[in-house]
């Protein structure tokens, strides 16, 4: 079993699918803004989760294709909006929405895509009772995420993040939509009670451990295999669990620094690569490594509870995936 | 029956319900952005139809009260976007939720309403069809919406907008959502094929009818009873159904001016009073009195269709209201 090939051929089938609710009305602009993030790509590893959870409790994978649109729309919506806030040029290595087509239209176009994802639901075949439970689960999921990004925008604009703080955030901003797309493809394929829960439970550490993968990423490949500016989150504060480490066990001399540079706009080059030697010398980056293999090793045990199949395999090939990505 | 008394009434009713659902979270400052729009009031129009609506064939009012709040909570969601859009400072009195919490928090608290507005819509109890009926309802009003003030932008950017743009845009912009309203309290009602059509039909033309009122009210009242800039809609060339009118019909000498003043952002108060007259002169704003008024007749004929009753009543004086009103 090969992951990368079982991920791209559900991602060509999901894409199959996205492309027949991508429609072109009027006005122009307004789709053209809409649909410019979703055309771009993207790994559509939700879509591909909630797909592969139905799989594994059913023999039918069609039948979660509104949901697994849903899940990718409702994503692709609240990057829009967040590369408004965050005030970001690039996102997969074009411009954003805002940059493109201006403030005010990407606005919109994230509410459209936000609506367009429920209107995706409702075409959801089956019992009602399901479409609802799913919805409403993606529902409380999409507050959770507003109430994350609001987080990770106040912390950057404080000195200091508790670990639990930094958790209650990443787990809100980013783990919730995981554990939501495994769940509701668990329920869609009318598993039991003890599979929604096995899958949900694997969508969220799996959900932390990418983000907390991602930390570690930013920090320890090299640039060039990244594509990121290192130097920005360092300037910025932005509290990564690299970050949150350092700033509360760092020595008397690593706390100084990170006092003077960390969040500073102005740092220079040479204070960037101080704080990274702090980083490293305190342990925070083999910290934020171990913490993500922790998850990754959390969401493996939790599928024990699904029978043997070639898709339980894809899911701990998935979850291995996730701490060993290096982009 | 005092239309002024059974709409405040109702509305007091919908407020209680409303302040449930305005449950205080973290992070508080995106909670406090959130209800700060909803908290400072406004009619409560189309909570107050959809009450309306389901009472007009249902004895009982409560079972649509989820309903109502949540398109209460899509209208916020919708002017707090908007108003970021318009760059606008003041609503209802109040500072606008991004003046007072910052773009980034105000985008944010706009998308919550919006899952407000759908985790409020799953506290309808009763038949799943007609809960996924109604939902579906008011996603597709949301796209119209959507739409309709992505026109509305588009077309200050215009020279010329026709009638049926104008229609268009209004239509999509106001009138979807009370239609929906109306529509969607009748299914809750469980009211008939023919009651539902008829409310549906209602509501669309009440929307239209309030909407031109507001076009024709802007420039004919003076500006101590409206409170509002009339010179600013000059200025930024807004395509009311006056404009439009008289964009098409004026005589050479009014096209002339209409060209040189209209949508000039720095317009001075001689030439504001120059365009009013010739929107005087050139029956404008008596065309959108008279449209207005025929969009009330039309909502007062549909509604004959609904069994004779205080509340047919009472939506008839609503209908009334929409073109009687001075504010």
């Amino acid at each position: 079993m090969n992951l990368k090939n079982e991920l791209s051929t559900r991602a060509a089938l999901f894409n199959k699918q996205l492309v027949s609710y991508m429609n072109e009305k009027k006005p122009k602009l307004l789709y053209d803004a809409s649909w410019h993030l979703p055309r771009s790509g993207g790994k559509r590893l939700r879509p591909c989760l909630a797909m592969l959870s139905c799989e594994s409790v059913s023999d039918d994978v069609d039948v979660v294709m509104p949901f697994a649109v849903a899940l990718e729309l409702v994503h692709n919506f609240t990057l829009v909006h967040d590369d408004i806030m965050d005030k970001a040029n690039l996102r997969r290595n074009v411009p954003t929405v805002h940059t493109k087509y201006g403030e005010p239209t990407a606005i919109m176009a994230g509410d459209l895509l936000f609506a367009k994802a429920f209107e995706a639901m409702h075409d959801l075949a089956g019992d009602l009772r399901v479409f609802k439970e799913v919805e409403y689960s993606l529902v409380k999921c999409i507050e959770d995420i507003c109430e994350g990004q609001q987080l990770d925008m106040e912390f950057e604009k404080r000195k200091l993040v508790s670990e639990d703080e930094y958790f209650d955030m990443i787990h809100k901003k980013t783990a919730v939509l995981f554990s939501c797309a495994a769940k509701g493809g668990c329920l869609i394929g009318h598993g039991t009670v003890e599979e929604v829960k096995a899958l949900a439970d694997f969508g969220l550490f799996l959900g932390l451990a990418f983000q907390i993968w991602d930390d570690y990423l930013d920090l320890s490949s090299s640039e060039t295999v990244l594509g990121k500016d290192i130097g920005n989150d360092i300037r910025n504060g932005k509290k990564t669990l690299i970050a949150v480490h350092a700033l509360e066990h760092a020595d008397k001399n690593g706390k100084k620094l990170l006092e003077k540079i960390f969040g500073n706009p102005d740092a220079k080059e040479t204070d960037i690569k101080q704080i990274l030697t702090v980083f490293r010398e305190n342990g925070s980056i083999d910290y934020a490594k171990q913490t993500s293999m922790k998850y990754c090793k959390k969401a493996k045990k939790v599928l024990e509870v699904l029978r043997d199949s070639q898709v339980k395999d894809i899911l701990n090939a998935f979850a291995d995936y996730s701490i060993e990505r290096e982009k």
